[in-house]
């Protein structure tokens, strides 16, 4: 069994024996830019992870798990253009940095470098690796667009919130374990197992990143509080706070959202208060409770010996009750 | 043996038999829209044709052609965000009809798409035609950056001018034929003679799209004539006529690229005159006729019955020879 912390050093070390500087230099240095910057680098984690789970090499999963963070940081790269936004991982944005068709023209290359990666896999597999990753890829396109939709419309309900959730960022936590079980080698039905497990995860983890946007502490979390509260981005606790609130308690919440006079520290305090005060922080601990126990069976349901389990649960636990 | 005719309803019928409608409606209606418009679907041909040429079953290289026209169409999509273009093939294109945020997420899922059909191919083929695709792809995302770069250097010289062209355009139409090759079993040595016999015609048919835009007949080319000069781009033409004009000419040609106050007709009627004054359309002519020619004894020296090669000999020659 490979630690965790093992796997950590793998991946790293991957990144770093890589030089993702080529001609032209325009085109490559956003790019060496972008995977320089690191981040948790949860999803090759969870491929090498769960290849080992499965009694895989993980040697055969690490570029295929690279594919995965490699594709991961695309799709932010050109989220970020499409939100506006300047930081990512406390560093100016790549269209901030450069420009838009920068950010535009490089993502594309990173989308490439992904496939190339993805593909550096045992070719019996490549069928079925490709389908899953082709299949992943273009739910993550249908999540932003339903996120993006969400900017504009009045009503969206919990199970929609979900189900982009689900697109957007849990098929590729639940694509990244298949990946290794599939490398691995593991059966049909557990590999399918592996994926229902992320979803779970998957879930639990982006609503444990919408909690920390309230309730998140800064010094721990790297990023200021209330950034979701400050642009009426819809997620779970905005939602659930219309759904729980009543009386006054709605009025205040619909006139934090609609008037766009008030400072946004005012805001985001009044906004937290009303959520503490309809429960709506309960309820989002309860959701991702719910979903972590989802998971947790799942994992359980594996016909594999406990003490195999225990990174990729430490793993998990890690992903839905980090404070960052 | 196939003839040209019958590959270009295939491939219509092909593209008119998918719907490329899904929800979410925002991110697949102007992927609907921009399949829609049609072009001339040279590369799907080419993919067809080989495929026949080297005597393989067409029906098998359907899907994976269409692969390459989605992916070309992914490719305009991008570049006309870049290029901030109004028009596309007479109609809006994404971004102004939709807007920019659409127009990429739109040709990101027109991206994965066209791995979904490019990787519709015998599992056997696929670790082949996956890495030549790949290998493409990222050649092009290459070219554009030079294309762009281009924009803001004052000094480019024909060689360079001619390598971004071959990764822009070339690499394409050269893939189209190989990957025809590679679904109809071809000898490796043939394989690489049809993909040089298309980095020659690529290069040919670039050259004459540069032509066109200075000498072509409005009436017929189905554009204005002269964009290139108005935009200040660096085209073949361009290149050469700094190369080859000198004195008077030389100061009225810099005159014309640098003076921003030239009415844009005055320019074009100008810098036309220019053009042929000093040799640059017979320089040009020139120019495709020797990769013209290059690629014909490419084509002559497969091994394949004449009459087998007069298909794509005529495809060539009415991609080059073309007035639109």
């Amino acid at each position: 069994m490979t630690t965790i912390h093992t796997i950590q050093q793998r991946i790293s070390a991957a990144f770093n024996a890589e030089q993702f500087l080529y001609e032209p230099m325009r085109l490559y240095t956003p790019i060496n830019y972008t995977l320089e910057l690191g981040g948790k680098r949860i999803r090759p984690a969870l491929v090498l992870l769960s290849c080992d789970l499965f009694g895989g090499d993980i040697e055969k999963a690490v570029y295929p798990a690279m594919g995965l963070e490699i594709f991961h940081n695309f799709t932010l790269l050109h989220d970020d253009i499409m939100d506006h936004a300047s930081l990512r991982r406390g560093k100016e944005t790549v269209h901030k940095k450069w420009d838009v068709n920068t950010a535009i023209l490089s993502g594309d290359t990173m989308f490439v470098m992904a496939y190339d990666y993805v593909a550096k896999t045992d070719p019996i597999l490549l069928p079925d690796v490709l389908r899953l990753f082709n299949d992943t890829a273009r739910k993550v396109c249908e999540g932003q667009q339903y996120d993006m939709n969400f900017e504009t419309e009045s009503q969206v309900t919990i199970p929609e919130y979900m189900k982009m959730i689900r697109l957007k960022t849990a098929v590729l936590i639940a694509c990244s374990l298949k990946l290794g079980a599939l490398i691995a080698g593991a059966l049909h039905d557990d590999a399918t197992k592996i994926y229902d497990f992320g979803i779970e995860l998957g879930l639990a983890f982006q609503l444990q990143d919408d909690y920390l946007d309230a309730f998140g502490d800064t010094s721990v979390f790297g990023k200021e509080i209330g950034g979701d509260i400050a642009t009426n981005k819809k997620t779970f606790l905005n939602l659930k706070a219309f759904e729980l609130a009543h009386g006054d308690d709605l009025i205040q919440l619909t006139h934090y959202f609609t008037d766009p006079n008030i400072p946004a520290k005012e805001k985001i305090v009044g906004v937290t208060h009303l959520y503490r005060k309809n429960n709506v922080e309960e309820a989002t601990r309860h959701e991702i409770e719910v979903h972590f126990q989802k998971a947790k069976l799942i994992l359980e349901s594996l016909d594999i010996s406990e003490d195999r389990k225990s990174e990729i649960h430490n793993l998990a636990l890690g992903m839905v009750g980090r404070m960052k």
